[in-house]
């Protein structure tokens, strides 16, 4: 068969892996002979499982799956990995200006009547410009140049009335794409958020991106894949040199490899290319692009108990915090399904994580504790282990779990994040067009880039992307608005409907006023 | 003496080089034995001095060079390259809205009172902004974290009341930092504008950054630095590992040496550490800023006439362009000193130069002409030859002139720019903390890290940072400022003062009224 190869210096997706693996797995199936080159001693990339007597085992990076994300459902399966559901029976914690307060459902309930109107605003405002935004071509959406001249800050203090609104508005930019809102482009985190299905669908646990996890962790699917293909995936290559000059495409990596290949697809987030030195050098977009997209900052904590204080207490073990001294942002349940191992998960985020972020470890377990009833900063229960991973220090990831565009940098470079160069093709989540961030991307991005290849001239355009079936196991539900969802006036809207409706009122006082006065007579 | 090496994948310095031949040269002369390690086969980086017999020589790269740059005119006066003035000496011309106005002096001038008020207002509060903000720690601003989460574009549209301010503060920043104002972080780039010397220094040609150039070329300085350190200038050797493991700092290079050293001073613009795989890994801060710092976008353009008819009309060949459809936003003459090769330089810049980028050399150059009296975009006269420079597609400067920090980047990652990673020293201009940008910073970040490398435990700290004498041949003068220029209220003030007055006028009318007729006693 042809011989090609898939590299990647680590394949780079947190909330997933996978990416080269899937391309490498697709093209051996089709007869064809790849080589994968990890720059890592371990596969996974951005997940990484790991295990030890204390947690049996444990994601310390992409680790969350949900409905709709159907690729990485389908391969869980075809390799056996089960799945089992985050727990989020009791109450989840909304913590918030010093005070705990339980709640049910995706997002914290609002009892201010402005700062309801102005979240359900939000939410609504952001879905609806997300509708507008092409998944494949957000830099074609209709308002592309003005939203993505803007930054995520700026759209929120446009449509934003409430400080309440503003703050969770930022909350849920720093745990979506670990990085804040002034950071990124509007145009970017609005396409973001509806590939992922909209904001209801990303944020949330049940029916949502965190709804599962991996029964004996995330980097299985990439082990299984890397067992099946063999003595062709080299570990502890990292890529250094790509030279298409000759006929065949020539890598070399640090371990003094040379590898010669008739396509090599580059599964590594984009930023990382530019730990390849190229021959010829990258066109001069791509060549700007790799040093625009950079990843987001991140540090996943687990705390162990010795018991599930919190499940006794009613509470699920979801919190999410807004307190500016406070490290953590939000934390999930991490016990085993069978109940064994209790465990809190919870992300230092975008600023709080590059504060933290040269702390040592034994410096940032003392800034926190975890308590699901009052103080997030204070516990009775103490710790029985403690273990973390910060992806900042990675230097073949850059960050987690995924790149974001700052300002101006998707409609002006957008259009040539895949776009292939000679015989270079390019795979990772980054490219994604579904779940693009997630381990889901990653397998979207790989199978793609494959199909690419083998499409030299063998596939037909239109099969290079293909859509896939729904997972039967994991059905999406929709997500039922309510008629006040749908109709309640934003805060702006309903001063406005004062202001019009108290004009109508004193009109129709000063009508009434007059007629009984004898003032109007009927003409 | 001591083994010691600086390297750089090139001295990436547009508006100059220089800086590891600066480092270079001070080891030698302090009885060191430095390495240079050059990715090109050519010294100078960001400089690029091209000789051809339609030229006899042109700067494709860092050319401009003007008062208060004190270091880089000491090394030119040291290797006895000479300086001369860019011709200003007859009309500027401003084109915008499809006309041609001819003005004198740095600024085009503003018939419009509103207009007036407007653009003084605008150079005004920029440069008052800018006081407050430290050179060497920009960070630590009264207003760090406010005017960091603002871009430039958020901060116009705050300052500005008329479009034709807005418009022209987008060209200064096209001009300036070849990056767009809403791709910039507001806190960097009025610390850039601050650190050059504020508004007038630095968009100025006499008495300002552009007010000079080399004859002969700005590469000489660099080319006379590598002859005269010799042998230890190793050209087309890009260094792609450096392993602090060891007794020795080990460096691999493209071209398969191997080097050791004490210690290494990396200076390339800080994105382009990224080039080099690193052991151990860097620090998390630094492993993440130099995903977050990417270089400008500029195509540098000459043109060249038979003869030169804009002098002969009674233009100095400056024009400044606002016209969204002409690729070219700022000619300068670029004539030689002795009247022979007339040529008009043009930056086609930021969002322009992405527009123009994957266009063929033959493509763009029909896509401009220059004419100095009416439409920039057609002209009488036929070029008879054309240089161009596209910076996009360089691999190892990744574009020029520098490097621009997006927003939240300078206060979350500014503090690593020029920290010490082990035995690792960074320089590049973009370390400096005066004329970083330039070939000057260039110079005083070279020199910089050269001492600290010495101060191991040589040299005391406060030696470490030097200030530089003033040239005598080229001494800045002080930009004088009219009563009016620091009187003039802004639109905002204007109309606030109208409408006090008008209270007043009011107020004094009805007292008058009032007193008239009696309603008023003295009491």
């Amino acid at each position: 068969g042809d011989q090609l190869m898939c590299l990647s210096l680590s394949h780079y997706i947190f909330k997933l892996v996978i990416i080269w693996l899937s391309a490498a797995k697709l093209l051996k199936e089709k007869g064809l002979s790849p080589v994968v080159l990890e720059a890592r001693d371990r596969v996974g990339g951005r997940t990484f499982t790991v295990r030890n007597e204390q947690t049996k085992y444990v994601d310390l990076g992409g680790a969350y799956i949900g409905p709709t994300q159907n690729r990485i459902l389908r391969l869980a399966k075809e390799y056996g990995v089960e799945t089992y559901k985050v727990n989020e029976e009791e109450r989840l914690v909304h913590y918030v200006k010093g005070k705990s307060y339980p709640f049910r459902g995706s997002f914290p309930p609002m009892w201010n009547p402005f700062a309801l109107m102005d979240y359900n605003n939000l939410w609504r405002k952001m879905d609806e410009m997300g509708s507008e935004i092409p998944r494949e071509a957000p830099w074609r959406a209709p308002h592309a140049e003005e939203w993505d001249k803007m930054t995520m800050k700026q759209l929120f203090d446009k449509i934003c009335w409430t400080n309440s609104a503003r703050r969770f508005a930022t909350l849920f930019v720093n745990v979506n794409v670990t990085s804040e809102p002034h950071e990124v482009s509007a145009l970017w985190f609005l396409w973001y958020v509806k590939q992922c299905g909209g904001t209801m669908r990303i944020f949330s646990t049940t029916n949502g991106g965190q709804e599962r996890k991996f029964v004996g962790g995330s980097s299985q699917i990439s082990e299984c894949m890397a067992k099946e293909l063999g003595e062709c995936v080299k570990m502890e290559s990292p890529v250094y040199r790509i030279d298409q000059t000759g006929d065949m495409v020539e890598v070399e990596t640090l371990n003094k490899e040379t590898y010669r290949a008739k396509y090599v697809i580059v599964a590594t987030a984009p930023g990382l290319n530019l730990k390849m030195h190229f021959n010829p050098e990258l066109p001069p977009l791509r060549n700007q692009l790799i040093h625009r997209v950079p990843m987001g900052s991140v540090i996943k904590c687990m705390v162990y108990y010795r018991e599930n204080f919190w499940r006794k207490k009613g509470y699920c073990g979801t919190m999410v915090i807004e307190e500016e001294e406070a490290p953590i942002s939000l934390t999930l349940d991490d016990t085993k399904p069978d109940g064994t191992v209790p465990a809190i998960m919870g992300f230092i985020l975008a600023r709080k994580c590059r504060k933290l972020c040269e702390l040592t470890r034994e410096e940032r377990i003392v800034s926190f504790k975890f308590d699901m009833s009052t103080n997030p900063q204070s516990s009775l229960a103490q710790p029985v282990h403690y273990e973390e991973k910060n992806w900042c220090e990675e230097e073949y990831s850059g960050g987690c779990y995924t790149a974001y565009f700052p300002p101006g940098i998707l409609t002006q470079y957008g259009k040539v994040i895949r776009k292939p160069v000679g015989r270079l093709y390019f795979a990772g989540t980054e490219t994604a067009t579904e779940w693009s961030g997630y381990m889901e991307g990653a397998v979207q991005a790989g199978e793609r880039a494959a199909r690419e290849v083998r499409a030299l001239p063998k596939i037909p355009q239109n099969q290079i992307w293909q859509t896939e079936p729904e997972s039967m196991e994991v059905p999406p539900l929709p997500f039922v608005t309510t008629f006040w969802e749908r109709n309640l006036p934003s805060v702006g809207g309903f001063i406005n409907f004062l202001g019009v409706a108290s004009v109508l009122s004193f009109a129709t006082t000063a009508g009434l006023l007059a007629y009984k006065k004898g003032l109007l007579t009927r003409s």
